[in-house]
Formats: C-alpha cells, structure tokens, sequence
C-alpha cells in the first residue's frame, strides 16, 4: 500500500509556485494588452494545473478521514471544482476587446461608428452576448454533471438511474440551444441532395440527438475504466487529439484542405476573415486547454502505482467536457470518430450490460500477486452442485409455477458436476467470439458446454490478445491504440468529407 | 427519536400527484398560449414542491446508510438540487414572446418590421440575451455554492475558511455582471447632490459591495440556526417579503407611491409602458418562487420535530438566492432591510466570533429533558481548580518567558475556588449587558467575577427574555419577530425613499 502524501515536496512546492507565478504574470500582461484570449487560456490552464495539483495533495487525507478509506475517492471533483473555477474566471477574456472597444472606441474606426450610436440603445447589442450565453450554458452543464455526479459517488446509485446523470446535465446546454435559435438543420450529402435539398431541418430530433451524444459520451467513458490511469488517460488523449482538430481551423495557413471562399451571410463583425467555424472551434481550445491541465495534474497522482481514484465524478466530467464542446461546437460526428474505442467497448460489452450473458458485479482485470501481472477476469457461468441443489429446493418450494413449466424438470435433470447456465444459442455465439480470438472460453470437455469467459470489455480483450501484463503497460497499450485511432478518424473525416459534401467544413 | 419514513404515505401520494399533474397542465397551456411567464413560474413551483416533497421521503434512507447518521442531514442539498432543475427548465419561459415574435412575427407590426432586417444580421439582436446572460449567471452561482456547500458539509472545513464560500459562489454572477456593463454607479441622497452630482460611479468598490451582500447573507443565515426548523422558517419569511416587495413594482395600480413618469433613455422594447424597475423585480420573482416551493417542502420536514436536517448547504443556498436577487435586481439596501435580525444576531455574536469573549464550539439552547424545554446554553469562563494548576504548572515549565511578564504570578495568586478567566473590562461590559437584559450572567458572590454569561446568540436572547419555551415556540417567536422586522423595514424604505431621494425607485 502506498503511504499518502498530504503535503507537497520542496521541488513540486517551487514548481507549481514559479508556475502560478508565471501564469500570473502572462495574465496581467493580457489583461493590460489587446486581451488576446487564447495566450490568457493557457495561463489560466498553468493556473489550474497548479492549484489542482495542490489541491488534490493537501485534501487527500481529508477525503481519507472523511470516507474511511485508504486512498482517496472522488479526486475528480476536486480537479472539476478547480476546472470550473477557471473557465469562470475567464469569461471577460474572449469578451475583452469588445469591452475595450465599447467603452473607449478602441482606435478601430467602424467601432468609433458604433459608438455613437449609444443613444438608440443600439450600442449595447454589439456585445456577443449570444456566444456569451452558449458560454454560460456550458458552464452550467459541466457544474451540474459535477453535482450530480458527487451524489453518485456518496450514494451507490443503480445503474440504470446512474446512466442518466449525464442527461440531466445536458438540460442546462440543450435549454439554452433552444432559446438561443440554435441551428437544428444538416448539411444533406452530395449524393442525396436531389432529394432533401442542401440543407435539412431535424427540429426536435436534433436536439434528441443532442441529448444522446450528451448521454453517451460520459458513459462510454466511466465504462472503459477500473484501472490506475485508464480514465484519465484516455480523457487526455481524446482531450489532445480534439485540440489538434481545432487548430486545423484556427489558422488558414495550416488548413491543407479547400474551404468555403465566401463567408457565410449571417456571420457577425469579429469572426469577419478567418474560417466560419473558427469562432466554434476557439471555444472549444478554451474549454479545453484547462481540462487538459486539471487532467495531466490528476493523472501524476492516479498513473499507477495510483495514490488516489478519480471517482464516477471524473469520468462523468470529462465526458460531459466532450459532449459540450462537440455539440457547441458542431462536431459531434467528428468526437465520435475520436471515440471509436469507448464505442468498440460499448457494443463490445453491450452482451454483459444488457444480460444476454451473465455480469459479474466487477468486471475488472485481475491482480495476480504472484506474478504482480494483471490477469484476465471470467465471467462464470456454472453452478457448483450443492448451491446449485440448494437453489433447487428453494424454488420447487416457493415458486411452484416454476415447477409446473417445466424449470424444475430441466434443473434435476443434472445435478452431478458443473453444470453451465447458458442457453445453447448464447453458447454458440461465445464459441463463434472465442474462434475470432475476441474472447477466452472454458469448455467442458466431455459436454462441449462452455463454463465460463472472459469478461467482455476492452481491457480484458486487450489482455486476451497479448496475454496477462503490468498495469501500467495495459494502459500504455490502450491509450496508444485510442490515440491512433483518433488520428485514424480525424484523416478520415477530413479525407471522406470532400466525398460525401461539397467542401469539408459547415 | 422519530422513525424515519422513506416512502409517501397514500394521501401524501395522492395530493403531490394530482399537484404535480395540474402544474404540468398549466404549463401545457402556458406554452401553447402566450407564454405568461409568471404562471409558468407558479407552475414550476408546484412541480418543485411535489418534487422535492417525494425527494426527501425516498432519500431519507440513502442519506441515513451513506453518512451513518440516525438522521437524515444535508437534505438541504436535495432542495437545492430540484430547485436549480425548475429554474433551469424554467429558462425558456421568460423569453418565450420574443422566440414567437422571431419565428412568426407574433402578429405585432414593429415586431414584423424587426423580421426584415434577418439578412444583415441585425434580428437576432432583438432577443434579450442581456437578461438570458444575467439569469444564467444567478444560476451558475447557486450552483457553486451548492457544490461548495455540499463540501462543507461533507469534510468539516475550518470556520474561516467556510466564511468565504459564498464569496467562491459569487465569482460567476459579478463576472457576468463586469462583462455585461453592469450598473456601477448609484443614485445619491439629494442633500448630497451638490456636492456629488445625481449619480456617483463607484467602479470596483461596487464590485467589493456586491461581493460583501453575497458573503454576508448566507453566513448570517448559517449562525442563525440550529434549532429545528430555524434556518428554513427565517428563509421563508424572507423570501416572503422580497415577494411582497416586488409584488409592489408589478402593476401600476398597487403602488401607493409616487413614480417617474418618463420611461428611461436606455429602456429595450417589451419593458415599454411599466415600471423601468419591474423587469427587475420579475427576475427576482421567478427565482424566489419555486425557493418557497422547495422551502416549504423542506420545513414540513425540518419542522419540530424534525425528521430531516437541512445542512450547511441549505444556509448558503438560502442566503444566496437572496444576494443574487437582490444584486441583480439592484434592491440590495432593501435586502439589509429585510435581514435585520441577522444583522443584529450578527452584532450580538461578534464578541464571542471575534474571540473577545469566549466561545464553546456549540452555542445552542440547551434541550432540559425534564421539563421537555430549551433553556439558555452558556459560556463558561472559569477553570477549575484542579485543570487551574495543572495548566499552571504546564506553562510555568514550558513558556517562561510568559512567567518573567507577571502571568504566573497573577495566575498562583488565586487558586483556590473557582476563577473566571474575563479580564476585568470585559466583565465590566457583561455587566453592562446584563443590566440592560441583553444576556445573563452568573457573578461570583465574593469576588465579584463574571463565572459564566449566556451564549451571545439570538436564540439566547429571546429565552434571557422570555424564559425556557419548547422548541417550537422559539421558531415561531423568531419567526414573527422577523416577519414584523421586515414590514416595518419596508415601510421605512418606501416612506423614506421619498425624503432621501426625488422618486422612490431608481
């Protein structure tokens, strides 16, 4: 068991402060400047990774005393905490030059125009308090996944009510589509224009749409997750290769794609030269850059040998972080590109989740001391013969409607050895996974019944595939694997895009 | 002890069902009809009762298992949480008549003019995104300092610390505020309008002002409590009278005062021919609605004898609900008004929060099992004989310098009997005190030293003057003694108002 450390060291101590310091600085500097957004984004990242990191040292013994545990739970909310703070505090920044220019003319002639026009009232509508409402809603959503995810993590809520925490957080974002005239039309592909024309409006189905990114992207998450450094890691990664995508907007040099030469009608002063979607994709570096640092300093202290856990409430965060910037950021096909691993896990798992075959509570890898290798974990489907004769009594007892079907005919039929639970249909389909080398099954050998099987989930199917390893090499590997086919996704998005629509971004 | 009930008994069931089905088909109407936001807002509100009426029955027993108590706490928490979900969904309702009024042309001829200018971009201004902004910002903070709040209540933080927790929660809402242009500048007293001009912009300190409101409200709330019931019967009462009050600003006819005839320079369309204040005081009547809805719910809980506790959380939510309407609806002066006893229980506990006097952990009545009543509590400030000389020789040994000052010597010259601790100027001014019957005391009859004086707290004071009571009437007498405070704070303010300034409301 590794000690807990409550306090930090003489090097992180001046690190972390020459850091703050640092970051300071660079925001004094912006402030005073043209409040260039993007240079006070970083800094206040800097700042949140430093506050984090502190933060989650000095309350580990804290949340240790607090939940009588070993190691400290629930970290993320911590980070989260730090996080909203951040993007709280930098609201005035991607609103700055605005203000600058409202209440000095900021030396730019078409402003100083404005500016005269204050006394119809007009003046005041040239602030982007629509982008500045988008903002807040996202905000809002993050703070309430936040709550409601702290909730999951004191009460041991069920599954099936947990699934919905993130669609509860979404209320706050969707709402504020709605009434902000969000845009609930697709651009239709080339190929089936003649039919639907350019451009379709989905009204309440996007907004269903919405809702379910919204859902899926949290869970897919908290689901690929149970090992030291996995749900932050992989949170980090689809986190980096977002970012890489928002960058291919943000300056036109470095677009090596075609792009619209007219700017759209409707665009406001302020966005005027640069890509239309640049706007979108600035907000989602800003949302970004410092859930990236709050989740770096969380991972120092949760990549194995973990010295805390991150709780429901990270994994719920970050998703919810994806779900946000895809959706207000019009990309929510391309994140699901960059989710292709949590989607494989999903449907990979979806026989366990919905009962098909039988879930054991934990599905984790597990730890051979012997060896100090993870190992595969198995789902079994057998009954030893006394509980199985136990179980036997207890029905034709009580339920003997049972009886009457023909259950307890079926049942006494076996009673010597190991018996499997499995219908025939679902054994066969598990020896049909178990030839394409997706999972390991025990067969019995003078039955052909199959005993048991791996667990369905990546981490156990990475492990099925190159065999029991270290913790952090399991992680290592996948996080590899997410990152390639993320860039995998990303090359294809903008390659197939040209294909399927006219120009590659809307 | 009460058993704790976790479900709803069948006329519980019955009443919060067919509540709950009349709200939503009042909100039915209210969408396809004209949107009137106020009966939405009712609507809401009776939704929010039925909700967290039901929440509280089912979580009782969650909380009970989770934090090992015989006592459901922090149910405060759940309050909050069905109260941020009504007025989050409550969001498209105030803006409901501009959406058709974009969409349709809402059959009003200025609005279909409006509808032309959709090409150049202009339309979208007319939306009030100003407000939107304003109100997403009170609801960013009550959501921090739930979050806030729920850690509080969760790890015991340090008494300083807790003092700025609002200040944490107020963060988004004056953000906002800075980056919307808010109002800094305040209207001034007319035998100071020589001197000063007719309005005085006070820049940042407005700022400080506004932070001040926040930490204050919600920590005099949070030391005005501890007895059954207290801290969500004085919220009620408070929430009561702000609504009152801006029931005044509502229609024309109910005011009794004298108004500004000319609508001011800067007013939007749709404010048009009321009070330029009543946007305000709407603002404030849709968050402090379903307040008394979840309020309510909570104190037939909470009330003696309480099956619930509200927690921490229940205080800052409470008192911050208040600061925000109140900033944001610039009747802040108003709300001091209506806080009169907090401030005086404030005033009345600064020297034992100050440490001039000193201060046992807890300061609550104390419950006499005999006669079934509460009796003061009170604080001791004499030593012992025995711990005396104890703690005598302690320090002599370890702390000499302390002895070369004359502290030994004065401390052996009395050490038989008990002695109190006070030095004499402040003993002289408990005696003061006790004079005028704000405390009582209990004084050596040979010395003539103050042993012990009743816990500096409202709660005391009222039993110093009207003896030991049950609990209950102890609420109930608070109750009205702050129900009385405020009608006669806002008489004050509305007869004042007058002589102060030309108009009352600015």
């Amino acid at each position: 068991m590794t000690q807990v450390k409550t306090s930090l060291s003489r090097t992180e101590a001046w690190s972390l402060t020459t850091l703050s310091l640092a970051s300071v600085a660079i925001l004094v500097q912006t402030f005073q400047g043209d409040g260039a957004p993007l240079v006070a984004s970083i800094a206040f990242s800097g700042l949140a990774y430093a506050l984090s990191y502190a933060m989650i040292r000095w309350l580990g013994g804290v949340f240790i005393k607090a939940a009588n545990m070993d190691r400290p739970e629930t970290m993320g909310a911590v980070c989260a905490v730090v996080y909203l703070l951040a993007i709280i505090c930098f609201i005035p920044f991607p609103f700055y030059k605005d203000i600058v220019a409202a209440t000095s003319g900021g030396g730019n002639r078409d402003l100083v125009l404005e500016v005269r026009q204050i006394e119809t009232g007009r003046f005041l509508h040239r602030f982007p308090h629509g982008k500045l409402a988008s903002y807040l809603s996202a905000i809002l959503s993050l703070q309430s996944v936040v709550i409601l995810g702290v909730g999951d993590d004191l009460f041991d809520i069920r599954w099936r009510h947990k699934v919905l925490i993130p669609a509860f957080a979404s209320i706050p974002m969707l709402i504020v589509y709605f009434v902000d005239f969000g845009v609930t039309s697709i651009v239709i592909p080339t190929f089936l224009r003649p039919y639907l024309g350019e451009l379709f409006d989905l009204g309440w189905l996007y907004y269903a749409y919405m809702a379910a990114i919204s859902i899926f992207a949290p869970n897919s998450i908290n689901i690929l997750a149970g090992v030291n450094g996995m749900e932050v890691g992989q949170s980090i990664v689809i986190a980096i290769l977002i970012l890489f995508n928002d960058c291919l907007y943000l300056s036109p040099e470095f677009l090596p794609l075609s792009l619209p030469k007219t700017p759209l009608p409707l665009s406001t002063p302020g966005s005027s030269s640069l890509h239309p979607a640049t706007d979108s994709h600035l907000f989602s570096i800003y949302l970004l850059l410092p859930f990236l640092a709050v989740s770096l300093s969380l991972l120092n202290h949760n990549w194995y040998p973990a010295r805390v856990f991150v709780g429901d409430t990270y994994c719920y965060f970050a998703g919810m972080v994806f779900a946000v910037v895809a959706i207000q950021g019009h990309f929510s096909k391309t994140l699901l590109l960059l989710l292709i691993p949590q989607i494989g896990n999903f449907i990979y798992s979806a026989p366990q989740l919905f009962a098909l075959v039988p879930c054991p509570r934990h599905r984790l890898p597990k730890f051979n001391a012997r060896t100090g290798l993870l190992e595969n974990s198995w789902a079994d489907f057998t009954l030893p013969e006394e509980r199985f004769r136990d179980e036997l009594d207890a029905t034709s007892t009580s339920n003997s409607e049972a009886e009457s079907n023909g259950h307890a005919r079926k049942k006494s039929r076996i009673v010597t050895g190991r018996h499997s639970t499995l219908k025939k249909p679902v054994q066969s389909a598990l020896k049909l996974l178990a030839r394409f080398h997706l999972i390991r099954i025990e067969v019995d050998s003078s039955t052909g019944e199959v005993l048991r099987a791996t667990n369905m989930t990546l981490l156990n199917l990475w492990m099925v595939w190159f065999g029991p390893m270290r913790e952090d090499r399991l992680v290592i590997g996948l996080l590899t694997a997410q990152a390639v086919c993320g860039l995998m996704g990303l090359w294809v998005r903008h390659r197939l895009a040209l294909w399927v629509f006219t120009v590659d971004n809307w």
